[in-house]
């Protein structure tokens, strides 16, 4: 189980929402309050949109609490709209190709959760990625597979109905090789400007995932970043949260 | 805070104690349950000795938990005598030249604690080291300081005494200073057959230190291995454990 | 390009062959002199086998001339059958995982030199792992990729056949998608006991391979240790050198 | 020996000296080709002024050309005013705190030579170095030393003679201690807005220095970034090279 963070609004220096609130992103790395395990020291990353179209990425394998490259990068670089990620294993190797967020073109994605029996299936998951995306997958988690796979699915036609069958795929791939473990996630999906949010569990145990939007600012988080939550709303289980860069648009049922 | 171990009595394989123990250093790496802070994921380090006089060391900057080449080595290296070590920085920087134990020629050293107020006397403090040995300084903590005075203070000659002269001359200089953080630490020093473990504190609360002795093998260690503490021994609070091999001979009032 | 070594002789400190030589695998890390590419330093790795039946692995992604823990292991570990690699990267990410050498079970094997147009036919390359090998695939290159078809066909058995098998594979896969680069390799695969490195190119331009047996002690390498070629001997192109532990049995035609 | 670069002008994205000139910074990490070293692998560092009075650190214990978040970094982040490092350790360790640029408050300084002999006197050497400063330091590398010693010397009144007398400190501890070695260094420091390049060397055999300015750009780099060395101008031994922003303004004797 991972945490992670989007957003988008006014520029802000990355550190307003990584550092500087109670529960911060980075305190979170520390000390995860709704996630099974507390601890997510096991590599981290951000990805921006700047004056460019494809987004920036620092990833790095060491904890995000312990990164003075972190703390000097959320410094100095603003953004209008950025993902980050602090990661916990669940079995794949620490690396930096491992590291959410994942990025190909101007699209950015990154996920928590659990792909219960990947390895069991993961070579017919990943038949579902085009020749042109897996000759770019760096890494070998299901996070990144996942991503990839989208793409092929028609993300740039249909986003949420890319996600809605990334969704049966999975499931049903899971039926086929009898899987007994559940298949919980939360997903971010982006190409610069929309973001598309996953709340999904096949067992309704799905990670918790929450949303605030606050003086034209939204944020998206797996816990909220105060200790106060009257101002975080929940997104529903087995649902999507479309947002037009700040503006939510929809949560629809998947 | 940190926690560690040191055993020494027949030739084991490393992970005997760094993973297979309910409570295993590595475990205590992810969830220390007797410290104040729970996670000590920055850096590790292990020594052992083997065919040499010298001491071997593994030492990196990743979480012990998450480091496949660990898992390797404490898998293939057996020893009689060794140190282990993980970290939880108190403000230095996560560097491998950072993260215990230190060796100098055939000694070794680890440490956990806080020295209050080292920055403002590094220097004076750093003055009780020699030329020589100031040279081969690598790092940049207390904890390497205090392992590299001992050398002046006479530890070849009289290891206890070097002992309380570097804790006379830290508690000295925090007066000095007129530091009101305490100095707490334990501290295990060996030089291959001997070891010396330290527990203090200048105010009542040395971190915790416990030894067990059986079937011809001891073990020092931050925290009980087994959820069972019947076995363990508790380290009396300023006072010395000394060993000659495996045997405990005696823990003199410091 | 890369540089890698083989051993197997009397039990001996890696250093001896990691450190010592005027031309060590460590000094080729920083100047190889018969390579396309003279600096080796996107990471290295080692492999040896001790008391187990499985080997031991440390791999790094930093320097092989700059990693104090590699001196620390070299300085302790002895062994008398060990593989050492250091790594130029030729496209793919520098991760532990994409580290040579790579271990399954009591094997272990380690490469050198391009599968040119890789990127175009990795997946159905990879459809030559079975799905057992490919659920431990950690890294992405084409190195382990080779090493873990290599179960597929026949390794265990007749592995001669299988490295003949792996090599017609990729060069018909080659004209399947109409590569013009070359397939260039050296590889050497061990089951703890035996030796097989293979010394091939589609072109005429093998990446160069030399073995020297001397009191003993059997050596394969990139290039020779010592500035003086007089005691080595080339491994002819398009064969494989078969030994029994420092027994060299055979030099077979591919 | 390491290689350097110093930029000021409009402002332009890091990767347009980083990594596109025919001999950019990021090559001369692989191939310096006026260094007595040809390799600077042991680590790297950007330094960048944004939109704050302090700097950006981006410091790696990588090879910078082996970094993708260097890449992006340098892709995304554009500066008027930045430094940029690669390093060849001359001894000291590679940790991220011993990579240049070196910080403090709104000042910047990295260096490339040896000072010979500086085991010898680094305790003196750091004496050198206020209190509040060395509370500071977090590496080992006499760099780091010789940066903050020039802020006891009156940097922020008199760079200038900060700097001579900082070479006058270390030829006269040289002459103290009988060290034969040379002191050869090349040196940037700057508060934001002016730059001091010095070119030093206590038996003529300074490092390389080269600057160039065009259409208001302002380069001074260890090596000329293109391989047509017209537009490039050396930087005399014993000489200060003194620009505000893109102006050189003087090029002083020592």
């Amino acid at each position: 189980m991972c945490r992670w963070l989007a957003y988008s609004g006014d520029e802000i220096f990355l550190e307003e929402l990584l550092f500087k609130p109670e529960n911060s992103l980075v305190e979170q790395s520390l000390h995860a309050t709704e996630a099974k395990v507390a601890t997510n020291g096991d590599g981290f990353g951000v990805g921006w949109y700047g004056q460019k179209e494809i987004p920036g990425l620092y990833r790095e394998i060491m904890p995000a609490w312990n990164d003075c490259n972190l703390q000097h990068l959320a410094n100095q670089i603003r953004s209008s709209h950025f993902f980050a990620h602090v990661r916990a294993s669940t079995g794949t190797a620490t690396s930096r190709a491992n590291c959410h967020p994942f990025a190909y073109d101007n699209w950015m994605g990154m996920h928590n959760g659990q792909v219960g029996g990947y390895e069991h299936f993961r070579r017919p998951l990943e038949a579902h990625i085009t020749d042109e995306h897996y000759a770019k997958r760096m890494g070998t988690t299901d996070s990144e597979a996942l991503f990839y796979m989208l793409f092929k699915l028609g993300l740039k036609r249909d986003p949420v109905n890319a996600i809605r069958t990334m969704v049966e795929i999975v499931t049903s791939l899971q039926k086929q090789y009898h899987i007994t473990e559940a298949f919980r996630c939360t997903m971010a999906i982006t190409d610069g400007t929309r973001i598309y949010c996953l709340r999904y569990s096949s067992d309704r145990y799905a990670p918790s995932l929450y949303w605030r939007h606050q003086d034209g600012r939204l944020v998206v988080v797996s816990e909220p970043l105060t200790d106060d939550h009257t101002d975080w709303n929940k997104v529903p289980e087995s649902h999507i949260l479309i947002a037009n860069r700040a503006d939510v648009e929809e949560i629809v049922a998947l």
